[in-house]
């Protein structure tokens, strides 16, 4: 298979480099407007080739990557859908449900493969705990509550909503298996113009509530996960490598009153386990699995509806954010208008797509 | 002076050994409806003198302390102060603003101390972080996030949010000086009928944004507030006891640009400081304020006001909480309705105040 | 029955406090040289009796308790049991082998209950860890080390090994089974004249080695004890009051090679299993033993020959820090010369044990 | 400069990546009897070229970095000295001191660079902490201790001792600028036939004691020194990479008795400080100091003698651990016996030195 990579920023060599580790690919091609990005990733990647237009890239390549700014996303994999070729694009998969779910639609109705990279999907860690889940070890879930913060890169096409909390979502998505009802958001602008702290609060129709804080400006590094359910109880850590995944079994038991009276609460606490997890890359399987879905037809597990499902998400804290924290419901079935013009006009256009002829 | 303690269950006890340690109180009453409640406390307190009756201990103390359900405070406070006796009433002052204000105008009026025991407010390490942000080290607030959760008692008569909120705002009224503006908040009855786990958006006026998650279902105990400035950022943790304050010289400058073009960010990392705290307990410290301000007629730093001022906070979190979420105002001069009967119903008559006349 | 608590210093009124709370005591005596120590213990539990002389209290109890400087341990105890009474001293069991000896073999000849205060061997955690050793989950135990180091109280009538390392030794023999056959030792008079700082190495018969590090100089608190086997690895950490047991299913396997060649190793790591652990405070624990011993006449888990064994691999570890690490053989048979004349005058003779006629 | 890297291990690998960073090598040699490393190499960096022989390598390049496993390290540094070219030896120099000596002469009477990779001299935080020590701020040191273990790769050359005490003795040498005098070690093979746990005393003339413990079996990783000095106290923790630094500000003083009677301790705590620390990896900085110093002709910080010095260190323990913990005294001018023949018959011929004609 050959495959093209277009953009090579900040994330684009990573995918490089695991295209090249899965010893799939005949043939990797690379396509980035900056020639000096495009030359770094020569520097460490002397067996990929450097593309020069867009529409070249898409031509030459069976599949495609996309890790541009996420302000491109929408054109890019439009062009290559068009082109009847397979696309993974990074997270977010648009900046608006509207672009989102056009993609989402394009894909399944020309039966190519639309992928979106949320990475974490993959990971052994968040597939350890939706085991969990799956097997009832948990219970019922009542709560989640999730910190993503440390003194981080502020984006310029994207605020920090966007920006971290689709890996939050894309977890949430699959452990829970359905998606948020309504959604209040708070966040502010300290330094430039977008927001750069966050803290949204999530209601799934089956009850449960999720807590997402986000934030660019934090004194140490926070990637925490909590899990309370009526079973037992989960901290997921990404930044404790010995311990990613902590399996409480504590809890509150209910006891039905014997006779009249009170319900008598009764407070567990047993063992602690912490499971031992594969440490292969997650980012190498999320590729493999791309891979295999190009080859097979197969739908991937991260497809077009997910990252709509997730930008849907998106669109409707950031619109309570706008609105000071007013609760917003979220539409699964109905066209959302498209974000203001102003908004949009606010993202730089610092990337200019190559040469779209 | 002679000094009675009202309430000897989980907290009373605390109370009496305090006082007993400030060796500044002649003599030392206690009251209690449950005569095995009593009879514990006068096991490891022989040198204090069993009170039956309210009004009798009313009668025979210089000051008193409530330490009984919250949704008796009001009740016996009053009382306290209508016989012109000062009074320390445990957080929260009162189940409603309504019955707060009463509380803090009659003690005004009667030129009375009333104060709250909002203990935390007394600790060295609240009491360092003042410092920092009245010195400007911190430079501008831009953001609070608190956690206060662990698989903690169900209460009975108030729910998580009255129960460990009230910490976490008294807290953040001393440092910020400001009440805040408007709240919204989410919780759920996971066990029981009470909300047991909650989290809430609070604004300020001058723009700052607080996080305050607590819960009484979490697999680990956590106790920590993180505050983001302009010129650096903090933690205090107070579950870390050997570095209970950390001060982080982090951050981000933003650089005019010199002639046209962008702003120019600057990320900043330096040293990590934890200071050496105090390890007075806070109790006996905010006892002895107590008998001083008894004693002096100062102004006691939690008073009637400071505690209608949290009390307004949580109800309208209460509010938000039940309407899912909403935006509520917060109004500190219009006279709010009062708590509506139903919901006062829940809370189970457990404590009966002993023997009102 | 009736308790005596002889000394009433640092330690003492922890002792009267179990006692009291047993619930099994008629009654409990109370005898130290310093009208102002005696005093706090009785503001703090009026119950209790004060004595003056030392032959009073040992004729009105039928066991005692002793909790004085350890130099004047052997006098004490030898008194308490020529007069034929139950004797529960603190660790260590005296300051030399000799004097050890005289006391296990005496309590042997009048058959009476002498038993030492080494209270973490009745601590939940420490009894876990036998548990899994008995269970054959670790294996065949190679190596242990241990840290018991802080800021700590500098001792004036011992050093710090003799008071630190008779916890570890403890609880080494009591999960080993064995007794250490050989030694050496290092150590430091940085401040004071007793060394205050040591680090020792001990050889068990069967292979085993143990480390162990005491100090009184350290920045930070550590209370943790490694454990490797040849199944599976553990951590047992006094000061994580969350997780005090990890068990690690951590290992490396050696494979017998199929035809010629090396043998092959394969690295293992499973799961972290950390257990819940009883609350029960070990010196309650330790205070139920003692006087369930004292009713039945069995054998404290912590005779006096358990005393002496740690008593030996103390004085063995003192002769080689003060000849500078050379190794010491442990004889466990022959009459080890006492203590140097002009060493046991370091000792100051702080203590009067009370009124000896 | 034309730069050689001879082994392409585990190790090396990292070296090339290293010399391609600085940008300072015209060309980058590389050289390795397995052709499955070398192609792993060269995959890797297309810049690099491959030699065959020994010899050639030595030809074309004008240092050498020598990364082969350590019994090698004497024939091929030998060879690259006699060739009069400059050459960086991995750590530790040589398997023995008469070997370590003979190669630091050899340079000395030559006058050629030699230098030993003991890349912890030059990361930041050890020269952070040289930095404090050499500014007074810990006072007089009393004592290190230093624990460097995990669950690890067993070496097939060389034991536990010689594999990762090479790190905590450059280090200890670069603070102290002293050599330790004397030494007490014990060991065991838990697993396979060399030993694979050790815990050592050293014992510097000042008075200085030096614990180290290294081992391939343990359940979690530590790479923790704490150091104790007289005016405060630091814990270098290599893996909180959020704090690898720590100060302390912390101490006993020992008060002049005003009269006659006791010195009087008073405990000293204070404020907690973590410095920043570069980023810079200490491998980068190792091979710009070896490049400088090759051009300059100046002498490296971890020269010859520096090699050597650890060696005889390493050696000192090696016979301590052999004869059971024996205490021996390091002679830094005699020459000593060369290790017993049936040691070095242990380890297994592995690496074939390339092409020695």
């Amino acid at each position: 298979m050959k495959l093209g990579v277009i953009g090579c920023g900040y994330w684009g060599p990573n995918l490089v480099r695991s295209a090249v580790e899965t010893n799939r690919c005949s043939q990797i091609f690379c396509c980035d407007p900056s020639p000096a990005a495009l030359a770094r990733v020569l520097r460490r990647f002397p067996c990929v080739s450097p593309v020069e237009h867009l529409d070249d890239i898409i031509h030459r390549c069976d599949a495609l990557v996309v890790a541009t700014p996420v302000s491109t996303h929408y054109d890019i994999a439009k062009r290559i859908l068009e082109r009847g070729k397979a696309v993974l694009v990074e997270k977010p998969l648009a900046i608006s449900s509207l672009q989102a779910r056009e993609l989402a639609e394009l894909a399944g109705d020309k039966d190519l493969t639309l992928m979106v990279g949320h990475t974490f999907v993959y990971s052994p860690a968040v597939r350890k705990v939706k085991e969990y889940i799956r097997d009832g070890i948990l219970g019922d879930i009542y709560f989640l509550s999730s910190s993503r913060v440390n003194l981080g890169i502020h984006q310029k096409d994207i605020d920090v909503l966007w920006d971290l909390a689709p890996h939050d979502l894309s977890i949430l998505l699959y452990w829970l298996e359905e998606n948020p009802s309504c959604v209040s958001a708070i966040g502010r602008s300290c330094v430039g113009s977008l927001p750069d702290i966050a803290s949204v609060h999530y209601r799934f129709p089956s009850g449960i509530l999720a807590n997402l804080e986000v934030s660019w400006l934090a004194p140490s590094k926070l990637r925490r996960t909590v899990l309370v359910g009526s079973r037992s109880m989960l901290i997921y850590d990404d930044t404790n490598l010995a311990e990613k995944v902590k399996l409480y079994d504590k809890g509150v038991d209910l006891r039905t009153p014997e006779s009249f009276g009170e319900y008598q609460l009764t407070y567990r606490t047993g063992e602690i386990v912490s499971p031992n997890l594969s440490a292969t890359e997650p980012l190498l399987i999320e590729i493999n699995h791309f891979l295999d879905c190009v080859e097979s037809g197969a739908q991937p597990e991260t497809d077009g509806q997910t990252g709509l499902n997730v930008v849907l998400a998106l669109e409707a804290a950031s619109n309570s954010m706008r609105s000071n924290g007013q609760v917003m419901t979220i539409d699964y079935c109905a066209v959302p208008a498209p974000m203001p013009a102003a908004e949009l006009a606010q993202a730089p256009p610092e990337f200019v797509p190559p040469t779209l002829p």
